[in-house]
């Protein structure tokens, strides 16, 4: 029988850390959640999360999950220790005991898609409430091209002119994008892209494209070029408006 | 004839300021926007404010006034050059000429009513897109409770035992709350305060006594004691959730 696993739902405030993934400097939230849970039960725990996010990028809906303690405690106990030792701009929303499927829960390996969401603030200045959970695009965005454009997005790609490179050549750049909403609220426009999976700053890659084009800087056809292998795209939107909204599991 | 004067409408996040009211640390919201306005003129210029906001209160709609300097330029290029010369967190979202009453207009004495909103977090943990920007009450509130309670305040009353002293023994504590709205979505509750005027503290100490009826401690016949002057409220809430969201005028 494999071990129980504990699971994770997270939300931060990206600004303050390093991202994600944990680092030398010890500011990555999963450094953060892994000393926070070291300090409740007296010994290092390795956590593993969905994926990744960059420094300044926003969560909603991190999962991660880690081997179940032999001193254990109750959900409801595991949320408030939890909280009461990380910073406040990382929050538990919710522990749960992974389901006991034949593989095992695994945050990274079972998922089976994600959703993110792009806030862009489209006026001439930034709402002091938007900082750093927005992106200041002071242009004229036009709405139908901008959806037309994300059109040509969706589907199954080789997206390799829309990631940047991590140093890790042996993976597949293709991916399937779902869906890509545009939902537009007073100044504030919002993409949410959903798909099986996203390479390294695609969706900024992707964003910071769309909003080229939304300004007439860009058309259709210069983004079926960079689908089809002839370009790359170096227009990448600013972490601030990024948050991974939800991890999907089966 | 009068000065032209010009009126801003000002927007920021509280929480880097020691509130409106300019002070010797050069901190104050009115500090770097007539710092701003120095730079750009050339010359000290001094701003006139419809009312103070204490430590970390938010504004959404501040307004003030200063009398147009000679070398002037248009609405849009002051908006432009105030907002370049001010920190992130202050934005002024709109300037206007005054308009040419007999009195003339003054952001303070032309005001005839305001707009203040309280955000409450009722839920078990602040969420982290939350910290700053609202109060986090983790206890059950009845909200059939709390409207009955708003209803007791709103009208015509002495306020002195929802007002901290700031030493103006002479000021009248009568004032009007014309509306209390209380809506809730999801774990926020939002309070909607308006009237002509509010005494220092005044909305703080209204919510945390509403606060007090909505969780069972206190009861209509003690917001009542206090209205009549027989007890005094130190239920404050934080300046976290406060924001003034609209000056009225004629």
């Amino acid at each position: 029988m494999k071990p129980k696993r504990l699971k994770l739902l997270i939300a931060y405030d990206g600004r303050l850390f390093t991202g994600w993934q944990s680092q030398a400097a010890g500011n990555g939230i999963q450094d953060h959640i892994e000393r926070a849970l070291a300090k409740i039960v007296g010994s290092p725990v390795r956590i593993h999360g969905s994926g990744r996010t960059d420094a300044g990028v926003h969560a909603l809906g991190q999962v991660a999950h880690f081997e179940e303690p032999p001193q254990t405690r109750t959900t409801a106990r595991w949320q408030i220790a939890l909280n009461a030792n990380l910073p406040p701009e990382i929050r538990i929303l919710k522990v749960t005991r992974a389901p006991g499927t034949k593989q095992g829960f695994h945050a990274r390996y079972s998922a089976t898609g994600k959703r993110y969401t792009y806030r862009i603030w489209n006026d001439r200045f930034l709402h002091p409430f938007e900082l750093g959970r927005a992106w200041l695009v002071p242009y004229p965005l036009d709405l139908a091209t901008l959806r037309a454009a994300a059109a040509v997005l969706v589907g199954r790609h080789d997206f390799a002119g829309f990631a940047a490179n991590r140093g890790e050549p042996d993976e597949s750049t293709i991916r399937t994008i779902s869906d890509i909403r545009i939902a537009k609220r007073g100044p504030l426009i919002t993409f949410t892209f959903e798909g099986e999976g996203f390479l390294y700053k695609m969706v900024r890659l992707l964003t910071g494209s769309l909003i080229r084009v939304g300004q007439g800087r860009g058309d259709l056809a210069w983004l079926q070029a960079i689908l089809s292998g002839a370009k790359k795209s170096n227009h990448c939107a600013p972490p601030d408006g990024l948050c991974l909204a939800k991890v999907f599991y089966r």
